[in-house]
């Protein structure tokens, strides 16, 4: 394997573009389109609130067959919380991409991200699709990963190359997300091609492994905003012999794309609104791996180590008191608690709770007073 | 009942004192002394965090009986992840008091408050017991309310009273605690005192039913620092009838004692570190209590809720965003969120989740750039 430049349109197969239709007031670019050739396998994870914005209960429907070939995905409105008129919305977005080129309309992903409870501007997107169709180049990658931003300040990309069945195997991305003081409530985006052929059930056992280990390391309690949405469309444009079984080739595509994620989740972090610091938590002697994700989310969203990281304080005192506040055996007599520097920009926390064999990491960023401003002066 | 002016020593019965003996580098109080006149029923309720400080542990052994006659309390300090040295710190703590005043070592309540893993200057409190046991006095009330302060601004007082049987009885507390923004890392003490004759099993229920509809409502996962501590002494002076049944008296003292707990749990929560406004989340529609509190929690514990809160924003998309994560049923088409404005200082934030019949209510503050300061530069 071995990462490469690109994105969302490094795979064979895929076009795209982005503009801004004025749903952001800024003028930045707000709306882009990804399309395969065809029709296409594809996995995809979603939130698990019970509050579900509209595009999130499209999509879900649109997908009930595995198979999708487009992507239309706005910022600056997350049409959440938006009633008949938002599901009518989120449901004309599909519909516009399908009258404006050869694409089912239940073959169409959409998605959403902004401000919750108001209206879409609809008639934007609308005059919007045709320019986006026209557009569509595989150039426009890092377009598109600028359209899907909202308080993120930096494009979030990654790509990949690996040799599966004698054959070069792309897979690439963008991402955004970047509330991270309690990541479950910053929507989460990320879209995800490849040119590998794989069958689907395998697709999807590959992605829910991948985010399980990457995304869901930033996040408490899984994907828990309104829109959270990752999904992965696979081309088969790459030649290899499909991927069928739990082979060799699934095993190294899984590695791949859980480089992919780890990378985006990673830099979602770094982008974390008012972030100084990048905080990487792991969690040994744990009973099981579930108890040691859970201490360790426990420390990554207290308040009190992050402003402390911010602070460049070391102090284990803070990280003690959130390793007790999680619920497990662990006492003053077994936990052991080791630090790297809290000056630097890289923090390390390592907890041993002294309990068993199973480990878990988790990544996160200080508190600044920068995630207050950014937070109280949103749109 | 009738909130009358005072505090810890309101009640007959008690007497006690404070001073600065130099655990605090600033030179404020941070060594308190409060003494019954004999051995009396004494009920608590502690943290349920897997790491427990020092005083807690010697506590929890000296209340085994349920009789306690006196309470150190130290600022400053929270002598907690100090080993071996810690425990016999705490408990040096109670002997000193028996050493200088006719109390019995295992009837003495330890307590402790301030910064996690660093050894207790032990001789500053040995040799400052003598001139706490000298100074003992029913006027030193508000000096010991200051000196269980740690990053607390004010003060927290609050007595009633109240007729029981005939004879006027009177509750009186001080308390501490103020790192609001997700207070189950906060240390929260209580020190409660009446000259009740109460039966202690009753004296006990009486508090764990208040600190359950109060303090426990400022707070996630109940009382989860190292150190959290409430406890009630009852002295018996009032001379009332001794409350042996859940009778009508019974009833008005745990009104009364609620009364004098609620008052305290808001005053910690509006002395919130950095906190600007007061709010109230108050949860209807709930299929149980418990379904409420945890959603009323889960707004109260956003940073995203809590700084639209400190800018004014009435965005109402993030508490809809909050209540989705809580794990409920609860859906667009069942919420309903009703808002006072944000502009003021006191703000409610009412949620029908429009699953079922039950309530519950949370009390907590705004996030601001000064909760980092604080945190940040704390001791």
């Amino acid at each position: 394997m071995k990462v490469i430049k690109g994105g969302v349109l490094a795979a064979k197969g895929f076009r795209g573009m982005a503009l801004s239709c004025g749903i952001k007031r800024s003028g930045k670019p707000d709306l882009a389109l990804i399309i395969a050739d065809e029709s296409v396998p594809t996995a995809a994870v979603f939130t698990q609130s019970s509050v579900k914005a509209a595009p999130v209960v499209v999509t879900q429907e649109h997908l009930g067959d595995c198979f999708s070939q487009a992507i239309i995905v706005n910022s600056g409105n997350a049409n959440c919380f938006t009633g008949e008129f938002g599901l009518q919305y989120a449901n004309r977005m599909a519909e516009c991409v399908s009258e404006w080129i050869a694409v089912e309309k239940n073959d169409v992903i959409v998605s959403s991200t902004g401000i919750i409870g108001k209206q879409l501007p609809i008639k934007k997107i609308e005059e919007a699709v045709p320019k986006l169709v026209k557009g569509l180049a595989r150039t426009k990658e890092k377009q598109i990963a600028k359209a899907i931003m909202t308080t993120d300040t930096k494009i979030k990309e990654c790509a990949v190359k690996v040799k599966l069945g004698g054959k070069e195997v792309t897979i690439g991305a963008c991402a955004k997300g970047s509330g991270m003081i309690e990541p479950n409530m910053a929507t989460m985006l990320c879209f995800i091609t490849t040119d590998a052929d794989i069958d689907v059930k395998l697709l999807n056992e590959a992605l829910k492994k991948a985010v399980m280990e990457t995304f869901n390391c930033i996040s408490v309690d899984g994907c828990m905003s309104t829109n959270d949405m990752v999904t992965i469309m696979a081309s088969g444009q790459a030649g290899n012999p499909q991927i069928k079984t739990r082979n060799k080739d699934f095993t190294d595509f899984c590695e791949a794309l859980e480089h992919v994620c780890l990378d985006l989740a990673k830099k979602i972090v770094l982008d974390g609104e008012g972030a100084t610091k990048f905080i990487t938590i792991n969690v040994t002697g744990a009973t099981h791996r579930d108890e040691a994700r859970i201490v360790a989310k426990h420390i990554a969203n207290s308040p009190l180590v992050k402003t402390a990281a911010f602070a460049s304080d070391q102090n284990w005192g803070r990280v003690v008191a959130a390793v007790g506040a999680a619920g497990t055996k662990a006492s003053e007599k077994t936990i052991k608690v080791k630090f790297s520097s809290f000056k630097k920009k890289d923090i390390a926390i390592d907890v041993d709770l002294g309990l068993g064999k199973a480990s878990g990491t988790v990544y996160t960023c200080d508190l600044s007073y920068e995630y207050v401003k950014i937070n109280g002066e949103y749109n």
